[in-house]
């Protein structure tokens, strides 16, 4: 499929005594990242909320390569790396100003009703949702 | 009334470029320590949460004296101010491990239903509260 | 002096279980639109810190006036209310989509040499950034 | 080797609006863990910074299993995986209080100069956390 990109200012909070961007912070750009991309295919994250579901992460894999601080802007793309109607993987990269890779990442994610967390079959609750990712997970098997 | 204190050690997330503590994380110390007070006391937030009830902040208003940073232990005293059956402010002075302050503060509080945050009285909805809170505020007053 | 205002959509990392933007959080939408608005003056804070000084906050103080919560955008204006060469005084309006006041604060800067956090005057260190506040500080008094 | 675990009440400010803990705290929880470690074999991570030493996260790969709210408290356990003089992997259990797993998660870190961030090899630059970590890797391997 085709990369979904933003732009991520790095802000001072966002650093620590080390000098560069806390660790922790690189998950908060990546869901930015796929809020911002599930927007764009013209899905509403927050409609899924309000329906009483949530989709919690359950993996992220991040691997941390270059350095960014206070003054450079985090440029985060991310797109769908596989779909099973239960699971969704996004994988993710994010580079500096130069095009130089700062992360990588992975992250899994599935949609359970927010009261129970139980895990649910996007087909069924959501088929627009199914049908939209199924697309995606396709163009990305044979792109 | 008595203070309530709490040890906190500085986490190496807390500290910003700058070296020590962000100013921001300084609401997040006086909220444990409040909390804390709360819990001390024979209360329990969580229960008023989950009853439908939440009690947002309504001005913070922090003084910022010395800095901590990683390896120091903040030290933070908090205690009810004032207590009128609607609004509470809680008041709090935070210290190094030298009994240095770092900082002083003042957060006034409202109790609101979570659903259409609206203020309520606590005299009404939560009596035992406010019998509690009535009697540290006439501690203040006297003390 | 003219306001500076910019956009923060607000981030799902940014709320708590209270279903809004935690408190804290403001404090940083406040720097946002201050170090934006000292780059849109022409002055370059990094350069500051790189050069061996730092501006820390003395004081901070909020009100808290109507919740936002992730899919809204926060208005966060900004512009200088005092000035006298060592004290910057900035002060904030938060609104949200339909203008209405979300917070209003302001926060006490000094500028301190970073190896031993004492307070030096700008118009000695940074003549610069002294003459440019100067002159904001005194189209506030006269607007 | 003996895994070693910490405690972390749940703040109320680590929380999102999916009422949980939100997933990018967790890895200050692993850092927590991971620190007091570090202090409890007799080593000072902040003594490595003071003499100009940094150690980043290379990679940061976590399974969520089980959400953590408000009122939980998270029992963080760490132990050395894999050690080479150049990289250390830390292995984590985070378990709630009946027990169960909460998530489970590994850190990659190198040692880098504070100033290049050009990763040094510990043997040569700090024999004390070498041959500590050398036994510590031991241990593992035939435990």
């Amino acid at each position: 499929m085709k990369k979904h990109m933003i732009e991520v200012p790095v802000r001072y909070a966002e650093t620590d005594m080390m000098g560069v961007v806390y660790h922790a912070n690189y998950l908060i750009y990546l869901e930015m990242a796929r809020t911002s991309m599930i927007k764009s295919i013209g899905l509403d994250y927050k409609e899924m909320e309000d329906a009483g579901y949530v989709s919690p992460v359950t993996n992220a894999n991040v691997d941390y390569k270059r350095s960014l601080t206070y003054g450079d802007t985090a440029f985060v793309s991310v797109w769908v790396k596989y779909y099973d109607g239960l699971r969704t993987i996004y994988a993710y990269e994010v580079t500096n100003a130069e095009g130089k890779v700062a992360a990588s990442a992975e992250t899994t994610h599935v949609v359970v009703k927010k009261e129970n967390f139980r895990p649910i079959r996007l087909p069924k609750v959501f088929p627009e949702w199914h049908s939209i990712y199924e697309r995606l997970n396709q163009e990305t098997a044979h792109g």
